[in-house]
């Protein structure tokens, strides 16, 4: 027994333990609208609200307001290495090097930092705000979710005896790997991880994402995490998010340009990228008619992602529109990553792969064996289809508490664009469950964009 | 990162791993019989010889004969710790303190040895003999299995990564903690460890015990291995095995003689144990003879252990054997220990402690809260009953290994004496296919006891 008194000591007597060990440690896509928002908007303000859409679970009872704290100041302290910007310089992301700008990165080393923030307490609710420049703002909110999810694992994991804590993280790794062997030897599969937002932990997305790409080889297409993708080499995923069209739709002076803003931020956006990073996101104030006003021009465009309207129905509708605008569907991409996990990866994946449906229904399930069998599947895709998978690749732990609690369920935490230079922000999606705004914004978006083809369905996770 | 530079050093170079790391790791009944040897027989002659009944599974392929050697030698070097010794002097065993005399505790400290051993290869199976005093070659028996069950751990680890290493483990962690929910909460249950000769490894044995300890509270009555009742201070369990009444049948004269000496076994036990620990064995040469003849003074005997026959069978025949010889059954324990796993734990304990059957055959499934209904379940035992469950509770790994590889699986060692005084022996059992010995020899027991009530069985573990 060669003890490490030094280690020891440590363990016992350390301040932080820091959730958030690198800048990167957020969303690729964050990064991509980081640049965009400082290459187009470098004086806009725009304000954040993070809140908790599980209000059963009282975070403010489980975690202590000097913790969640220390946790947010500790990443005000990090700046990005010089290591982490040449990765960026350097590194091919979707096949293309030199994605971002010399003098961007310049900008993030020498310049980029994180606003001050407004912290209180609310019905047993933390509740968190960023005001300030935009470029200062957007960033916070991968850090404060990521932060807030993985001082609630500490705080369920705290009351465990040490032998629970084994069989849980067992029973997790057990079910991870169930997952994988469902998915393992599919053809043509493609997907991505899209969880760092409701993970468990950060060592738990990085050991889900190892697993995955070991089990699911080429049809793991890389991780929406840009530090995972810089420490494994992976293939760092994403593109855009809502709040784009939220604040260009926010800094519209009427209703008219509130219509046209949609379009708007696409226009900015191609200026900026090209080629895969193309990809629309349609709903943020109602997939139909989006794409009924929208110019031809975005038909170009390589694909949209699905994020609130049933993915059938959204692929189907996708694919409808380009053969209407002329174009090919089997050369555009369809990204889902809505409450993804393996059930729907896989008949979604039938769905728009190739699967002979016969009698069944889109929502039928499939296992491996079915793509095997040459009577029931023949490759023929409608479109390339990909999906994202989220919260069930990185904080699937429901079972897994050998004292049978719910403490590990994911929660529905959102950090939200609330306005820009002042102005109130609105997201409407495809979902009426889904809206988030002022109720008279909200009023007013839907009269301008109206409601075609938005549903109401209970936001899961 | 605190790295300790003392402790990677030694990971990459040390000689041994070794797998027997005290003399009291091994079943309790050996010590128990050791010092009845040590007693009784201190100038008899024993050979033993072990063999892999699994013949499919090639262990002198697997294992090279030099790491082997290395840990049977390093198991010569051992000697017991004061430590222990102490413990074997002043613990309390089976509520008795004292069990073992200071005499034999001083001869252990000063003059215990193991004996040399014969080792060669023979159609891929290592063999091995041990021959010499019978007080030098008993304690051989679990030290060798366990070195060669965990050498054939080792080997089928080493192809594994990282990453499938981690699964098979969480799985089988996984599976183990299914079983005990399976049994959590039944009343009146009764299951000791008995896995330390097929175990996969020491500390896949300790890792199991300490979870049935956990999660069975009481009715988790202990482990056979000497070393973990000692490092947990958990019961020591187990009181004696075949070999005695083999080697006194071996040394018999004449066919009287071996008529009788597996009686004689049980009056020379009773000088020196009393209690909890006067349990028969009685299917060495078939049990129905056995208890046909039994002198009336062996119904004062506290149980039997149950090892070869149909569990059911066995213990319908004993308890119908008690009432004759007019004892009541109820005071008396019924052992079961042969290949036990958690359906038929729960039959038995069902069948012995007052399920009512209806329709229901002994063998059928029962489950936890089964026993908690009071339509179906009166506890009325009809006699105590105890599981001695073995290998499927330190050894099981059936479809853990990502790769669907069944290298884990157990595999059928055993140990058995071949003779005492140069004298051949032989164990008849109540199963044909579990007999030993020299066929001539099988064949002249088997005119002497007869075989009423022998069955023919497949050996599973």
């Amino acid at each position: 027994m060669i003890v490490n008194f030094a280690e020891r000591a440590h363990n016992h007597n350390w301040n932080l333990d820091p959730i958030t060990r690198s800048l990167l440690d957020t969303d690729f896509y964050k990064l991509l609208m980081l640049q965009f928002i400082w290459k187009h908007f470098p004086a806009t303000n725009a304000s954040f609200d993070l809140i908790n859409r599980s209000t059963s679970v009282r975070l403010a009872d489980m975690i202590s307001r000097e913790e969640l704290v220390a946790q947010l100041e500790h990443v005000r302290t990090l700046r990005f290495h010089k290591s982490e910007l040449i990765w960026l310089a350097g590194n091919t992301f979707y096949g293309r090097k030199g994605i971002f700008e010399p003098a961007f990165l310049e900008w993030l080393e020498r310049d980029f930092s994180l606003s001050d923030y407004e912290l209180w307490i609310e019905d047993g609710q933390f509740r968190l705000q960023f005001d300030g420049p935009w470029t200062s703002t957007t960033m916070w909110e991968l850090y404060a979710l990521s932060i807030l999810d993985e001082l609630k694992t500490r705080a369920s994991l705290k009351g465990m005896t040490e032998i629970d804590l084994d069989m849980f993280y067992a029973r997790a790794k057990t079910k991870l790997w169930s997952k994988m062997e469902r998915l393992r030897g599919v053809p043509c599969l493609r997907i991505a991880d899209f969880g760092t937002r409701r993970r468990h932990s950060f060592l738990w997305q990085e050991y889900a994402i190892n697993l995955a790409r070991t089990a699911l080889g080429d049809c793991f297409a890389g991780t929406s995490n840009t530090y995972m993708a810089y420490k494994h080499d992976m293939e760092a995923i994403g593109t855009n998010a809502h709040e784009l069209p939220m604040a260009l739709a926010a800094l519209a002076n009427n209703d008219e340009e509130l219509q046209s803003s949609q379009y708007r931020v696409l226009e900015l956006w191609q200026q900026t990228y090209q080629g895969e990073l193309l990809i629309m996101l349609p709903d943020t104030f109602g997939t139909t008619q989006f794409l009924k006003s929208a110019p031809q021009w975005t038909a170009n465009w390589t694909g949209q992602r699905v994020d609130s309207k049933d993915p059938f129905l959204a692929g189907d509708e996708y694919i409808d529109w380009l053969v209407q605008r002329g174009k090919d569907p089997r050369t555009k991409l369809l990204i889902a990553s809505d409450a993804l996990d393996v059930d729907i990866i896989l008949s979604l994946h039938a769905y728009f792969s190739g699967m002979i449906l016969g009698d069944a229904t889109p929502h039928d399930f499939y296992s491996a064996a079915d793509f095997l069998d040459p009577e029931k599947w023949v490759p023929s895709r409608r479109i390339r289809f990909s999906s994202g998978w989220g919260t069930l690749l990185t904080n699937d732990f429901r079972g897994c508490d050998p004292g049978d609690g719910d403490q590990f369920d994911p929660i529905s935490l959102v950090c939200k664009l609330t306005s820009a230079d002042g102005r109130p922000a609105v997201k409407l999606s495809d979902n009426y469950a889904k809206a988030t705004g002022l109720p008279e914004e909200i009023e007013r978006y839907r009269r301008v964009f109206g409601t075609a083809g938005v549903a109401n369905v209970p936001v899961l996770v």
